[in-house]
């Protein structure tokens, strides 16, 4: 499926994590609802494998990533990683460390928008992983905790040092990751952590909408759209602003802005290609 | 007027855009009101070349960026813009882009403040020589709308993708850019987006207030304000420390200074001289 | 006190600040209440000196910065700063901005938080300090005001113009730092300058709480929270998540992450030692 397969077979089945497709959206559910979807080693390497899989496919234009059961996910298990990580040497500890960040990377460099549907706990690393998708779509029941110093750690973990304060901003970030509290639904709507904000029991199938719109519409836009927002929030103005030229000179060449110019001239709607 | 002149002569009449001066303050207004101020290759060019000439010059204080009639601007005209541009090759589609792009450098690198009075539609590149300028002064009727990827191009227009994150944070930014769909006043104001939000109808006065109270105050401490800000977006904090040293210290030594440091002292307004 | 100390002897008084000391909690207090705690230069040099030693030492885990009297701080002294820095040569001029400058850098690179108690105003430099604080804990009597272009000079003071775009996003900013204007403490929480607002008269109380709290929590875990804060502000994404990776594999050898987890397996609260 890939444009450029190489002799590396597909994945047949992800133990760890649960994954379904549906032309052009994939949902990746959390699904240990007993532990609250607490991550384990598997599901933090599933995650960063599938995320490397499906980005060099063309077949995934937008990605779900929901929680099964009572909550979205309540981070690293207590039992299953500090425990292990307590008698972990140095080396094993860093490749543990950097396989959670490869997840966080590969969810901001995956060139397809990634919409995390959160209801109830969002803890620890699951606060992480669902401010690493582009979207968060949550219910009311939704709770961010970065609880990192409330185990001994620091609140920068998995890059949440580098984009919470670029999405709510250095103040709200500081306070949030010092003291590692909860916060819900209205005070992560109010300081922008929150991309829409649903009815109660709402979240998994407005994050569904919302994949399904952003996978049947322009999706190569979409794509450049996300890598451009990732990359030029490491970039200086002036060649953000070249980045921009050339992207769009790419994309005033492809088949979907003609094809708007086509339908609006014709008065219908558009019919995206994706290229 | 520049304190350095070259053998460029002044633009006598720029034929794309209305400008005004008055003590300081140049008003420049799209003015297609049948048109909603959709922009052409003519407005970009004359927008680009007019911050440039004004930027040599000593005489301006303030801009006042306006749109004519029912809008501020609709954004790059569907017929002479789109249209023409599914004509061009690649050398010609990367040298309008690279236009657009100069104009928001221009209007973010520009030696004054500058000032977009918004009423009414804000929609693609409208929306962003609006994120562009350092004060969006709009009414209740203003909404803004980043549409590319509506007609199948990528958010990350004109520096976009740089900009909209750092005024209103990733999260907001990435659903704008993403949708496209449009902010109306409240939200735009709740989110920081909008600087000052007027009465309908009062966009324009309000900002030519504004104009007229920047031109006249230290303008040299307003240019190096604005200066500092954009430069230190793409700074490190030491850095940006002692730029603002510098800075600092050549303000003191001049005349603006000592004039508040007299009409304190003599209990009188100072007289600004914007040097 | 410190982990590796030089010959170079323990400040035995500060003259132009009050410092206390409590169990790991410094307080910092401005403390001439006649002159609204404006700063001086023997201030500015005892602040920057002050951070310096305590940065050297590892006694200190939180520290609050207040303001005796009925404000927390009115900046620069109209007499002895601004009258005096008109009598300063080129050299002498940047001396003292790059003092200031160092105090700023000073509070976001020490290793511990630090909490700005704000009530009354806090303007000028005095709004810088408090701005480069990791907290703003301030009451309803608190208002900010960074008037530096109303004495002439820019609004990129100290850092200010790095500092209050990652904090407030880029749009307040410009209007915060252009116009001088004050901001009162409703409008500072709705645009997330202020950390934590308290009822009239409380902020010294709820400030020293908080410090309290940090420095008997997991202090080594909050000070590398910060740390990382700052350092990323100014970092790519990949190299966040790898700072991220090495310093949690870090903690992860220390001795609170295994407390954390034996208290939580005996069902207890942590006894954190802050290592």
């Amino acid at each position: 499926m890939s444009p450029f397969p190489s002799s590396a077979p597909r994945t047949e089945h992800w133990q760890h994590i649960r994954l379904t497709r549906q032309d052009g959206v994939a949902t990746v559910t959390l699904d240990r609802p007993e532990k609250l979807n607490a991550l384990t080693f598997g599901a933090y390497a599933d995650l960063r494998d599938l995320l490397a899989e499906l980005s060099r496919e063309r077949s995934v234009r937008a990605l779900v990533l929901a929680g099964e059961g009572r909550g979205f996910c309540s981070g690293g298990d207590v039992d299953e990683i500090i425990g292990a990580t307590l008698a972990m040497d140095t080396a094993q500890l860093l490749d543990f460390n950097r396989m959670t960040g490869q997840v966080v990377r590969a969810l901001r460099e995956c060139p397809f928008p990634v919409i995390a549907a959160v209801h109830g706990v969002a803890a620890g690393a699951g606060a992480v992983l669902a401010l690493a998708a582009d979207f968060r779509v949550a219910d009311p029941t939704a709770r961010f905790s970065f609880l990192f110093t409330k185990v001994g750690l620091s609140g920068g973990d998995m890059g949440a040092a580098y984009l919470l304060p670029r999405v709510v901003g250095l103040g709200h970030a500081t306070r949030l990751l010092m003291l590692g509290e909860p916060v819900r639904a209205s005070e992560a709507e109010r300081i922008g952590l929150i991309s829409e904000l649903t009815e109660e029991g709402q979240a998994d199938k407005a994050a569904a909408d919302l994949a399904r719109r952003l996978a049947d519409g322009p999706s190569l836009a979409h794509a450049q759209t996300k890598a451009l927002l990732t990359a030029e929030l490491d970039m200086p103005l002036a060649a953000s602003v070249e980045l921009d030229a050339a992207t769009q000179a790419l994309l005033m060449n492809g088949e979907d802005y003609a094809e708007f110019h086509a339908a609006f001239t014709e008065k219908r709607a558009p019919n995206w290609r994706g290229r």
